[in-house]
């Protein structure tokens, strides 16, 4: 097994989605500014980051307001990732799109079933903020990528929130800058 | 005049000082982890971010609960500024410690008064978090300098509250990297 990862966005204040998320702005108002570095002004350093979050895991973990307020939104029906993806849920949809599995007995079972496939890969806590919330709390997980957009957001959904009151150290490992982003990696101890 | 700026630490979750903040304990409990990159883990890298806001700066303004909890604590009574120090409060205390000025009609008059003063420096919104999310708020702020400590601290004092809902662009213009902190400056639009 790889490690356990997070890769998000976050504002310089710490948001990763604006105020009232919808299927139709699953990162809420405004919140697709995040973004920018990934798509109209992305560098060869962002695209380096973007990418090697998707190469290097082996088995991803979401929550289920992600996949539902994605799945027909901007993935149009089709997951988005290379790799198996496991979604914490209280109970199983209908329909299921290809290449999700929802898992309905807790976050120790997703995690369980995402190391069965992971193989020597990462698993990479995709979110939202809640999911990943749960599990630095929980202590599984071993290294954040949280590259940082140049915007003050004011309101919206914190990153990290809820994650108790332990202080937690890190170490920096990595520190990219590029024009939309700050790309910052941390060992979590 | 030069800019206004805010220089401030925070941890990576966004927190200036740590809970339960005391005369004892002005940063919080833990708090004081914020500044190892100031104080014994300090490289030369640390010491010029540390000093040129101390040293650009004209004026500070501060608020009256720093002042207060730190005035006859770690500051042992002597002003650690170079610079005046205007402090923002609704009444003036008995006894004022050499250095500070205090205004009791609000943020527009601590602002021209440390601006007729200032010179060609700097004006530095020095803290708390409350002075300096008021100053970010009324437009005021024309760059950042956020040093992130690399520790989550899950609870305590954040940085940026009540800011308003505008989301408020940002250009980074500086990335500096040391083992405590990761020195990001920005300018405001």
């Amino acid at each position: 097994m790889g490690k356990v990862i997070v890769s998000i966005t976050m504002s310089l204040d710490g948001f990763v989605a604006g105020a009232n998320i919808s299927p139709e702005q699953p990162l809420g108002e405004g919140g697709i500014r995040l973004h920018d570095w990934m798509f109209d002004k992305k560098t060869d350093a962002d695209e380096q980051v973007s990418s090697e979050t998707m190469n290097n895991s082996g088995a991803v973990i979401l929550g289920r307001r992600m996949y539902a307020d994605a799945i027909d939104g901007p993935w149009e029906g089709v997951t988005p990732f290379k790799m198996p993806a496991f979604v914490l849920a209280h109970k199983v949809p209908a329909k299921v799109a290809d290449g999700f599995t929802f898992v309905t007995d807790g976050m120790e079972s997703a995690f369980k079933q995402a190391k069965a496939v992971a193989g020597d890969k990462n698993i990479w806590i995709g979110g939202g903020a809640n999911i990943i919330q749960q599990y630095i709390k929980a202590g599984f997980v071993e290294e954040l990528q949280v590259s940082i957009a140049p915007v003050l957001f004011g309101v919206g959904t914190r990153l990290f929130d809820h994650i108790g009151t332990n202080h937690i150290e890190l170490a920096n490992t990595r520190n990219i800058q590029t024009p939309q982003a700050t790309h910052l990696r941390f060992h979590i101890f």
